[in-house]
């Protein structure tokens, strides 16, 4: 039985996208059933509730040669902690490539796109078989959650192109409505604990040397309610300390991202971070907080700029 | 410009899926070309003389952040020397993932099939492109070639009928007697200095524990004419000594397959060599010959079985 699953701390391209492609590897005649990693996000419930779809399992321990397929994902740190032992047969993603090897050939399927609800579309209508209304809005959702409804810069045309085709057979006639409705349950973050809260889009990268990386937690929270994230800025500090001595990292950071204007303000825990940032982005840091304008995305504008910047021959 | 290549020591795949790639590409609108990293064998040249095609130029030397397209490999091992410097944009390819990452995020076909050829075929379906009379006989020669006319443990239904879809539109009417041509062509290695032979189909693998990897060098003559080789073991004995030293390997194996009898005669070096295959194979040496029977296919029973062997927690 072939386990599907999407990323740690799951977002909902990570959670829907198992449900669907188990569900297409399904029909295709491969045992498949679909898994997660972590609690959902508010969002994530959201859109699994308004579409009647029940959350997939958490993933159990899995024996060593277990076979899985990765979905919006490839990278170990953001994988199932035992990864190298068990046998990757397929990745369906839109992420760079990170340290993935496999012992055979694999399937492999990534493209540079907003989502990989969009991969997963493309393969449905590939293999010609038609889309059921829960998946085409399951794979409607990841994509307005992973583009901001298409204010992301990772935002492709084929994105845009697979959400005129989806709404209607997902039944959806009001994207936009729809949209914020997501947007506003997942910025409805009540008295969610701040470590809970950063952890809750939260990714490690290893930058520099690969044979000795220094390794950076990255947060996003995307919201239409900043303020209320600021308003708890203490407490999230707090949770920044305890996380970076926690994981050993060399830095942590945590991007407030409001969704309705396009701007990013960072929490920068310290002097390390905050020298980073001033010479990564040439942005000061006041009151740790930085103001990095309209840099609201981490895959294709924040991790990037930061790889340069560590790069060992930089 | 993207440069499209396939891999040191080109074979029929590496080099026709080259020029089949970029020609995809290029009606796609992106600007491709296709070269490749090495002399074409007696099958390849064969096959581009027969299809009036012109052979792909030597990849020049290119500067770092350079964009280029992998086809039918992806480990640096079998690369371009300064591929860790170089933008990989995309990989088709059949094999195992090895120790490729990228800067963003790529687009990637990998799908365990036979044959590069057979993947290109369906990307081609995929856009909803037609298939020239050309790219139809290369895509149909590399797959004839890969799976060795379907004899390869490789061969996967797809190989089948992607040669079933291929050969009306190539206009090859008799399959087998091209097939039976192409082989000729490859056995009738004239007087081919030791080295080049051993070299013509070779790759180096990297086995047991990543950070400190032991390098395999592994040649594969396929011919119809097996006897011929025989005939040459002393010299080819000799070429094998000369390139472990001069690439630094751990050892170095030259698999002869008689391509009509679908059996592996394995030219052994030394003691090094025989005690791997008498552990991992359980076949002894005799005459610096191993008889490994009717394991054919490197990618899929020589390699796994070695990497298992070398595995560091086996």
């Amino acid at each position: 039985m072939l386990h599907v699953f999407g990323h740690l701390n799951p977002d909902t391209d990570a959670i829907t996208s198992a449900v669907v492609y188990a569900g297409l590897l399904t029909r295709q005649g491969v045992e498949a059933r679909a898994f997660r990693l972590g609690e959902p996000n508010f969002e994530t419930a959201y859109v699994l509730r308004e579409l009647g779809v029940e959350l997939p399992p958490l993933l159990p321990e899995l024996p060593a040669g277990a076979a899985v397929a990765l979905v919006d994902h490839n990278e170990s740190a953001q994988s199932v902690e035992n990864l190298a032992e068990l046998r990757v047969l397929r990745v369906v993603d839109h992420h760079k490539l990170g340290d993935l090897t496999t012992a055979s050939p694999p399937y492999l399927r990534f493209e540079p796109v907003g989502c990989t609800g969009t991969l997963l579309l493309k393969l449905h209508r590939e293999a010609g078989l038609s889309i059921e209304q829960q998946d085409a809005a399951l794979m409607l959702s990841a994509i307005l959650s992973d583009t901001l409804h298409f204010r992301s810069p990772t935002t492709t045309g084929e994105d845009r192109d697979a959400v005129d085709f989806l709404a209607p057979v997902a039944g959806i006639k009001n994207v936009e409505a729809y949209a914020l409705a997501m947007f506003a349950a997942k910025s409805d973050l009540g008295d969610t604990p701040a470590e809970t809260l950063l952890r809750m889009d939260y990714k490690a990268f290893p930058f520099g040397d690969p044979a000795a990386p220094q390794l950076w937690g990255i947060g996003v929270i995307e919201t239409t309610n900043p303020g209320y994230v600021f308003r708890r800025q203490g407490e999230l500090l707090a949770a920044m300390d305890h996380v970076k001595a926690e994981d050993g990292l060399s830095g942590v950071l945590l991007s407030v991202v409001d969704i309705l204007n396009e701007t990013n303000h960072t929490l920068v825990l310290g002097a390390t971070e905050a020298k980073v940032l001033r010479e990564a982005f040439g942005v000061e840091t006041q009151a740790q907080l930085a103001n990095l304008g309209h840099l609201i995305s981490r895959k294709k504008q924040i991790v990037p700029t930061l790889e340069r910047y560590f790069a060992p021959d930089a």
